[in-house]
């Protein structure tokens, strides 16, 4: 089994705070992902920014693309990106056509089947990411077997599977002998008072349940 | 039984290049769309411009937004946007959490159901953009009876339904005796050898058929 990697979801509003946030937490994360509400405000630019500072690092430009994914997923790959989103509700064409140009995490909201899971693995998807939607958080949903339930079947289908949405420290042990892709973490780590220190306490956490 | 309105979706690239359609368009078009690309590369940048040019226009920002409703649509409303477009795979309570701050349009795309429309309107959202996927189309989708039953019967639920995806001035004669809400027209306007022709080709087609 791998050891899960690390995300830094960059939901800043500027590409300055990102970049300060990379500053201190860059030695602990393996990948860094230029959020959606980041993307809207600066551009891609704000991608470009990021892979100027983490040359060692994993770059996703979460896009949520639902349409014209060959051609986003172009400007993505041309800004520095490793990987980008598409949102499920994408059709296959849309996913296969960025897959051409880049690699793809589908993001997995609202209403989805294992048959389209299915249709997206026959088609050369390779990663999925399983999210907590924020606002349905904030509307009293927790993580728990459910969730956990989800991620295997996703992982027995072939998936690599990343985990998001109000990740905290302490649910990760809910995952342990789960063969997790990439825990993703946003203002746990950047909302953080000191956010070297949260998003240590993340990889230490890692460390310590996949040996 | 209104009108439909025009609205140009600008997928251009950069921001000079919307605005250099919008010159052209602007007295033609009734709503002004940020593309979701153009919104990738400049950020909402792309949006405040539209909205210095077109002052007695509805300026839309298609951010096709899959979470954290309230923080895009607070961006977008700061923007100068009037509307925004929402994914169908979003939850209904980031729906409900945009809709707060702007004018939300639910874009169809992929799988969603009766049921889920049905929620959408009985949580306060008003408009839905009926989608053909460009890559679905590209895949050799075409517009007929199946759309046209489809809008229908999202009228018939009390939506507003624009409609849209490779929208040609021939294809409006489909929707005759449709109350649409606006036909969006992308490259048929901001790809022709004269944007203001074709812009002037879909109005007329629309002042001929909805009298």
């Amino acid at each position: 089994m791998m050891k899960p990697m690390l995300q830094v979801a960059l939901d800043t509003k500027t590409t300055a705070e990102a970049l300060n946030i990379v500053r201190q937490v860059g030695d602990v994360v393996d990948v860094l992902e230029a959020g959606t509400l980041l993307i809207y405000e600066e551009g891609l630019d704000a991608v470009k920014a990021l892979r100027a500072v983490g040359a060692d690092k994993i770059v996703l430009a979460d896009c949520k693309t639902a349409d014209a994914g060959g051609a986003v997923a172009k400007e993505c790959k041309e800004a520095g990106a490793d990987w980008m989103t598409c949102i499920c509700a994408a059709t296959v064409p849309t996913m296969v056509s960025a897959q051409k140009e880049i690699e793809v995490q589908v993001e997995l909201y609202g209403e989805w089947t294992k048959k389209q899971a299915q249709a997206w693995i026959d088609n050369g998807i390779k990663q999925v990411v399983y999210h907590q939607s924020r606002d349905a958080k904030f509307a009293g949903q927790t993580w728990g077997q459910k969730d956990l339930d989800a991620v295997k079947e996703l992982i027995d289908m072939g998936f690599k599977v990343s985990v998001t949405g109000g990740m905290k420290p302490e649910v990760l042990k809910l995952f342990e002998g789960v063969d997790v892709y990439t825990f993703i973490a946003g203002r746990a780590i950047h909302g953080a008072d000191d956010p070297y220190e949260a998003a240590l306490e993340f990889k230490n956490e890692i460390n310590r349940i996949w040996k």
